[in-house]
């Protein structure tokens, strides 16, 4: 039978869908409700003003034969892979080469894609709880067995817990393949210099390949927390970096990524950076033109200044949420360089159940922790991206809803 | 070994970027030339009015809290699915549901990733010549075996010759994916009701089915040539359809496309619709709203007259072209329904012979056949998309190269 059965082996929708339809379920039923969303993780702040005005011109541009452009280069133009590799690398003091920079269209698609460059046989581990799409791409591609008892059977879980932080431990058996996340999703944990480090190190000794995900590096305050794996000597011969302009600047909607695969990066004498090159140029035509003049509007002074003002207004919105969860006696992590916060439910209820329960008293809408994996039952996500206005009402609502629950201190242990 | 060696299996570059390599070289070393490119398929028409109008509301539209967009439905936004279920199926009475409408990033894209619907044993069978895309997407997914003697050794090739009309015979031995292309690239020939009727019929009677590229349809004149392989009955429970924005609305550089997975479309129980939703769902995140509003301009009044205009412009090139080479004795099949000329080249060349001569002694730039499968040896292209200054320019050199070189008719036959 020709047809890839692994479609039909990935158990139940994916998570946000199925948040969303019991958030349209009780909205058909309540028509007169106001559901507050901090459910999925989407911007709410309109595009910088220096993103749309270079969206208008390269829109113009066009609509002039002169200035018209067809088909750019599959891997992205270099006027924005150089500015990626100024604004996001040189400075931090991290030497990246434009041509190890490949303009994608979403940091979802590049993750998604990234397995690609490996056998079907290659053993993968991911954090759990885990951003759902790592795990997915990979049961698509029929390499981490199947799913029983809540997990896959051929895919190493390293589970984050409140004894480690919330950061994920080395895997106790060698892995090829590990995806990293920092700022984490869910989770709202970062990774230290020295955590990281040892997975470089680890990644090294063991001849595996780090994904890593700093879709939410701009949340990132201070010096000390690594803002890219590549800060972390010899990260460039084992890990590529997956960054995006979603959370960063508003373009969930815009749709534009990147990802460095650095030419050092060759494992078994095959270069990465070639396998990358070739994977593209074959199976993607190039981020749109007027998309990639927006992304390089994010690094114009006035781009800068602009979406720095958006991601406090994001963070202003994430201490108010840990405030109303921190208040109700409920500990929490996340919130300080990331948009998520990350608790456990009072009254050791499931997060679904939890979820209803936000939804009926408080038309509240969260992400339960377990649509994030088994390690992340009786856990819940609360998201910074709405209105400050929304924020708000929603840490009204969800401080009422507490004082009903909670008699006695949550801690984050199961 | 956890690098998926595919990667190195397959030879050369992709052809477009030995054309260009070859011309960037010419033009390094003759930098007063003028070189007129007529060889990759890149469309020169700025964007239509309409659609441009359509982009500078869209993304002031991203410019206000009120009207922003973050992500939208992986599939695309209802009101481009049910603008193209309309604008592309309901016209020619063709019945397709809005839901069975995904949208995407381009055809190339689209038809790239369609074979993970299938298991890596599928047997496939491509056209040859044939776009390049659907061989290299599944070699390397390890599906075609390795590369020997000019073939894949595991992929059945359907020689496309004078004989046959360039159109490609049944398998004789059965496949389970079959690509088909109408008008055709690089040919410009078209499959007949009555072929597509076959292809229709041997599906059904092989299980096969039929990956159906459509991105030239806007050049099909008259009523007698099918624009969609659903106007054939039963088509929607063996075909998939491929459509792109790209040459009809001059998108190459905008990006969009549309794939079609009939809900009827079932291969041993398994729904492929179904998989395909789960596929995009799992590992796209949807084209740009701006882009999607764009595209949707496409089948407003003013934008269908000015798209109209655009492929007159371009058809008016391709019968220069196609009288240029005609007049010098030398047979052609394409232009009528399509941006491609496709002849043999004269003097017995090879087509890299005749791609270096023609660049030399006339700074004309085409693609050679052997480019697109080595059916297509001794063949050349010639593309309608460029401005008819340049082109009418061209056929004047064309013309005088063949003046030179053809003392006798040129016909199709080897």
């Amino acid at each position: 039978m020709p047809i890839n059965a692994n479609f039909r082996g990935i158990p139940s929708a994916y998570l946000f869908g199925e948040v969303n339809d019991r958030v349209r379920r009780y909205e058909a039923e309540h028509p007169d409700s106001k559901v507050l969303k901090l459910g999925v993780g989407d911007v709410t702040r309109p595009l910088a003003p220096a993103i749309i005005e270079a969206l208008h011109k390269a829109v113009e541009e066009q609509a002039h034969a002169e200035t018209f452009r067809g088909y750019g280069n599959e891997f992205g133009y270099d006027f924005l892979r150089e500015a990626i590799a100024q604004g996001e690398y040189a400075s931090i003091g991290v030497d990246v080469e434009a041509s190890e920079v490949f303009i994608g269209d979403g940091a979802k698609t590049d993750m998604a894609n990234a397995q690609e460059l490996f056998t079907e046989q290659a053993t993968v581990a991911v954090t759990d709880p885990v951003y759902p799409i790592y795990v997915d791409a990979n049961a698509l591609a029929g390499r981490i067995g199947t799913f029983e008892n809540d997990r896959w059977n051929g895919l190493t879980y390293l589970d984050c817990t409140v004894e480690n932080g919330f950061q994920a431990p080395l895997p106790k058996q060698p892995v090829e393949i590990i995806y990293l996340c920092s700022p984490n999703n869910p989770m709202g944990a970062v990774l230290t210099r020295e955590e990281l480090e040892e997975w470089v190190a680890y990644a090294k000794a063991h001849g595996a390949v780090i994904l890593y995900d700093v879709a939410y590096r701009a949340f990132i305050q201070g010096d000390e927390i690594p803002r890219s794996i590549y800060e972390i000597e010899g990260a460039d011969e084992v890990a590529i970096e997956f960054g995006s302009f979603s959370k960063t600047a508003g373009f969930t909607g815009l749709r534009c990524s990147w990802s460095v695969v650095p030419k050092k990066l060759v494992i078994d004498g095959v270069s990465l950076h070639d396998g990358w090159a070739r994977r593209q140029a074959t199976k993607y035509n190039g981020t749109p033109y007027i998309v990639q003049r927006a992304a390089e509007a994010v690094y114009s002074p006035e781009g800068r200044e602009q979406i720095e003002q958006d991601i406090e207004y994001y963070r202003r919105n994430a201490k108010l949420l840990k405030e109303a969860v921190q208040n109700a006696g409920i500990e929490a992590v996340g919130g300080d360089h990331s948009p998520y916060i990350w608790f456990r439910c009072p009254g050791d209820m499931s997060s679904w159940e939890f979820f209803d329960l936000l939804l009926e008293d408080a038309q509240v809408v969260g992400t339960p922790g377990e649509g994030f994996g088994p390690a992340g039952a009786g856990y819940f996500r609360l998201s910074a991206f709405n209105s400050y206005e929304v924020t708000l009402e929603a840490s009204k609502r969800l401080a009422e809803v507490f004082a009903k629950l909670t008699t006695r201190e949550v801690s984050l242990e199961r």
